[in-house]
């Protein structure tokens, strides 16, 4: 039997990669080798360059998801008597409130509309309101429903403050500029499986070594020691317990594909391009966007679902896919949604061609009268 | 240029797979995805069946390295007013121990010289004078040295006192014996990429049931909270947070060549050979096993190191990388070792190919006649 293409992914990561980079995962590498050492070395020092960090920041790897290296930051950073404010629109913010109850950490949890950014002044009230706080944990891109937050606002009000910031950059980092000159930060957390379009099992941590310093003792865990596997690694270039071998290969490879392409501003360009793509040609088959264009980042697009009673978010995903695409469900209390990501290794053909797939799945499930219908009342 | 074949890796995990496992990442996998979730799914049941664990225990997957699947079993599974027995006879107790302090679980650190194996009775002994344990940490097969301990002997002795026991199966699984029938365990320990021979990136618990279900609410991390882990997936049969979603089809690869190998006694009898080969011809070089045959797991070896004073193992090391063989460093305090695993997608082939690289190293160092002498002398 004759296998087709693998269906497109898209998620938020994990996310569909370049043959180059899973090619990268066919070999084997000692962890204690001095040639697996230099990969990671080189990462690391690519990752900072990212943000610019220069020679104010460190970074350090970490095994597991990126939830795990959030947990890591959070642990490290905030001291135990620290006081952390979450910003909270969307469920990576939730998660971050959950990670600080299960930690012991006090936490401020505010609530912030889902489809609306959070600002300098919505950080500024909230420390005006409690001065106890002594860190924000903020999310960059909130892929809950795919709102940008002003980081850079939020980061400003910070270092007015005096006060530390944790930056969740899962979802934005290697796509949105994020510069440590404009949006100084205390730590930055993203993963490999996300828009540098490496495959997903480690994630990172990018510290100002100042604070790094400061953070031993506070880990709740050996594991997500941070301050720990830095010190180890300066001692020794070699992780504290086995690193995932092949995902760091597929990492420096997808590194190597990023700098080829252009680095981040060619990367947000092709993410737009294939955000406009999507969004525009979803429009033209009557779904609209949760988001307003002006807080929408070209990450992930979150669509109310088709209005018809018919529709079952399951069947809808199976038609799709069948047609090569996977698309992500809607992760918003309220309001009936699906998301469709613009990220990974795909450009806007790839976005038309879900489209098309979209506009044939809605006929094949006969819900396309129904959109119909609602785009004449709308 | 022409590149020759990458050199095996001799070390404890990562180890050398097979193509096969390899090309099982060359595909991307959805996570939320049906197809991604029958692979979970199904790579759970069959580790599972490896112990006999039947209807009565579960297996829960968690990102990252070995340690962090070591770290959530006890976090999980100790209760925060727990006591833990660790019969420390290496670098591996030791680690267990380091976790229990971070994790604030009173910690009871029992040495056991490094080239005896812990036995039933050592454990008995323990457990008389200090009553207020409720739990052992028992490593399997210790690396540190190599030592393989008597770990039906400390089941029955867990089982019969009442105690819990946690069982750090790291580098035995899948090859040595386990069967909760004659060696009852509360939970056990072990990660993708050793004797399973997959790559590294995920490791797993397998817990009886009942325990499991009273571990709700002892976590120390979000990330590692098995019983939330478990509950997820029971309701979703996705992960919590993104897995590894190509070292986990690498996996599901990899145990499918172990059930065409003939499982855990055809695995074994693999490595058996290997070590034997390995064991034999070092032998007749000249080396010392650190450890004597009857407690000598056939996982990893440690030889002394040669007793010449011009030996440095970074030399050694090198030279014999250069020879396509990746030896692994002595892990103990007192003396001076070396390790070679026996274990990966290898064969005894390649273990007598490794002695004839250390022996064509030894003597492009100019180290033979020093082994010769001490021939001469023993």
């Amino acid at each position: 039997m004759i296998r087709g293409n693998d269906p497109i992914l898209l998620t938020p990561g994990p996310l569909t990669t370049s043959l180059t980079t899973k090619q990268a995962m066919l070999r084997d590498w000692g962890s204690w080798d001095a040639s697996f050492n230099r990969i990671t070395l080189s990462i690391c020092k690519d990752l900072v360059e990212v943000v610019g960090g220069g020679a104010d920041y460190a970074c350090v790897p970490l095994q597991g998801s990126g939830t795990f290296a959030v947990e890591a930051a959070i642990g490290n950073v905030v001291p135990r008597d620290g006081k952390v404010l979450v910003p909270n629109n969307g469920a990576y913010c939730a998660r971050i409130v959950k990670i600080c109850r299960y930690l012991g950490r006090a936490v401020v949890d505010l609530p912030v509309p889902e489809d609306q950014p959070v600002t300098g002044a919505t950080i500024a009230a909230a420390l005006d309101a409690d001065p106890g706080i002594t860190h924000v944990a903020q999310v960059h891109c909130e892929t809950g429903a795919g709102v940008l937050n002003d980081l850079t606002g939020v980061a400003q009000v910070c270092q007015a403050r005096g006060k530390g910031l944790i930056v969740d950059a899962m979802s934005s980092f290697a796509a949105l500029p994020i510069d440590v000159a404009s949006t100084p930060f205390d730590a930055l957390v993203a993963a490999s499986g996300k828009c540098l379009e490496g495959v997903p099992g480690m994630g990172f941590v990018i510290l100002r070594k100042a604070v790094l310093e400061g953070c031993a003792g506070n880990s709740h865990s050996l594991a997500m020691d941070l301050h720990d596997q830095y010190s180890y690694m300066q001692k020794t270039t070699q992780w504290r317990f086995t690193p995932p071998t092949h995902v760091v290969a597929a990492l420096r490879a997808a590194i190597d594909q990023f700098h080829q392409e252009g680095g981040q501003p060619a990367r947000l360009a092709r993410y737009t391009e294939n955000c406009r793509a999507l969004i525009d040609g979803m429009r033209s088959l009557g779904f609209r966007t949760y988001l307003p264009d002006a807080v929408q980042a070209p990450i992930i697009v979150t669509f109310h679902a088709p209005a018809d009673p018919a529709y079952v978010f399951k069947a809808f995903y199976e038609a799709t896919r069948e047609r090569g695409y996977i698309l992500y469900p809607g992760k918003l209390t309220q309001v009936e949604t699906f998301r469709v990501g613009c990220i990974g290794a795909i450009d806007a053909n790839e976005m038309r061609n879900v489209v098309t797939a979209v506009a044939q799945t809605l006929t094949a499930l006969g819900l396309h009268a129904d959109l119909a219908r609602r785009r004449l009342a709308a």
